[in-house]
Order: C-alpha cells, then structure tokens, then sequence
C-alpha cells in the first residue's frame, strides 16, 4: 500500500513527524480536515465517535472535541490555529484533556503531487522529552493510522 | 543581582528556558504582560519601539505588535494564547516575521514568592534545533534581560 502512514520517532529531540500520501486532490484533503461534519467522520481511530464543540479551521480560530471510545470514556482535545493557509499550510497547537498544560505544536504541510494525488505531511512538537514519549506509546500511530484511511472513505463515497 | 535573568540553552534539545525573580507581587508583573499600554512601554532591548496591533492575553486571544530598532527597521511579532491564567501561567505562540512559518510555544509560570516578590519562569520549544540556535544566537537573552529591567522601572513609577 503506497500511501501507507510512515511515522518516525527521532531520537534525542521531541518531534513526532509523520507522511502520509492520498488518492485525491489536496483541495479533497484540506476540505476533509476544514469542515466539521466532515472531520467528525474520520478524525481518530475507529470505534470512537467525536463530538465537535466547534472547530474553525483559519489563522487564530480554535477547536474543541472529545473523542468517546468504545468503552465510554471520553477525552477532550483542543487547540488553536495559528496559521491556516488554503490547500497548503496550517499550524495548530494541541492539548488533551488527560495531560493538561501539555501542549505540542503541530506543523501541517499539504502538498499537490499533480494527477489528482497529494501528499500530507506532518511535524509534532513536544514541551518536554516525555511528552513526545508518552504520546508516541499512547496509540498515536494506530490512531493516525485509522484515521487517515477513514477519511480516504469518506472522500470516496 | 539576584534578580538577573537566567537564561539556559541546553544541548541537542529545541529549548530555551529562563528565569527571573522580581521585586514586585505576582499580580503587579502579570499585568505588566496583560496590558497593552504596559507592554509598549517594556517589551524588547532599550531603544526599540512597541506599536501594537493588538494584544488580547487571554485563552484564545491573540497579538500582533512591531518592534521598530534605533536603524528604523520594523519587525512583526505575532502568535496565538493557548492558555492564560490570572496570575499563574501561559501559553503563547510567537513568530517573527523574518522567519515566516517557523513558529515556537512558550510556556510562562507566574510564581508567587511571597513577601511582595515573584519569579517568573519561561520554556521556549523550537520547531527545529537550528530555530532555536538561531533564536539563541540573535541577541534574545539581552533583549530578555532589558526588558525586565524596564518592566521593574514600568513597575516602580
């Protein structure tokens, strides 16, 4: 599978980066992480349903969400965005409910690879060394993983 | 003085922390970075001018000010609060526009010392180690280090 997630987890500094390429148009992708009713169908693994507080996805707006899996329980992330640049850029910090004051920034770059593909790459930024630990251990890449390959039926349909 | 700013750039890691304890309670210093009209008079090395945007410190607000040297050349800072607490702690995004996209989060702990004294405590994280280098090589501790000093003079008037 060619556009399987690649993840890497680099030694000694606290970045998670992330590529993962499409079978769509990046005008597709970006949409697919904008619109809130589109986000609710694909963001996190399956089995979870997410509720959107609100998600507006441009330079200084902000999200809130809670992800409940199927045991229940639920965690609330949220964030703003610092930077977002139609089909090309965004830049959103992250916190989860269950590490407050914990917060990465997230550097996201969408990138046209013509012949209606694209490509989504991703750069984590942690505050401490175990932050980027305990989130690489948490389900990250599964969760991504899922996610990603969700929103690929979504488009689809 | 033991109030000197103490700056730390720790090896192969994307940080720069400080610290630096005031003579002044905590709620008079966390105004010093609430207000607008205080900001403009303490932000930055001696000799640079502070025009503000805008300058929103709470949960989700943000800022935008130019910081104009004695050459007359301006620069744009701009970022977004993650976090504010009343006199206790932030989170902020900042970037500057000579370097366009390579955006850090800080992290700011207002500490009540007691005695009419605070410490104020700082963790910047760097999207890249060579950000950071970057930011540690052009002139930010001595940028640091006069503006608290013209903080305390704001503070003392």
């Amino acid at each position: 599978m060619s556009n399987a997630l690649k993840l890497t987890v680099p030694d000694g500094v606290p970045f998670i980066d992330f590529e993962r390429e499409f079978d769509f148009p990046v005008a597709e992708v970006f949409r697919a992480h904008k619109e809130p009713e589109l986000i609710t169908q694909w963001l996190g693994p399956r089995g979870t349903n997410v509720d959107i507080d609100h998600y507006d996805f441009r330079s200084g707006g902000s999200y809130l969400y809670d992800h409940t899996g199927p045991d229940g329980v639920s965690y609330a992330f949220s964030g703003i965005f610092h930077t977002v640049r139609e089909n090309e850029f965004a830049i959103q910090t992250f916190e989860f409910s269950g590490y407050p004051d914990i917060v990465s920034i997230e550097f996201m770059n969408f990138e046209d690879l013509g012949g209606g593909r694209c490509r989504l790459r991703g750069h984590s930024v942690y505050p401490t060394m175990e932050a980027r630990d305990g989130m690489a251990q948490s389900g990250m890449e599964s969760g991504l993983s899922d996610g990603y390959e969700r929103l690929e039926e979504v488009l689809a349909r």
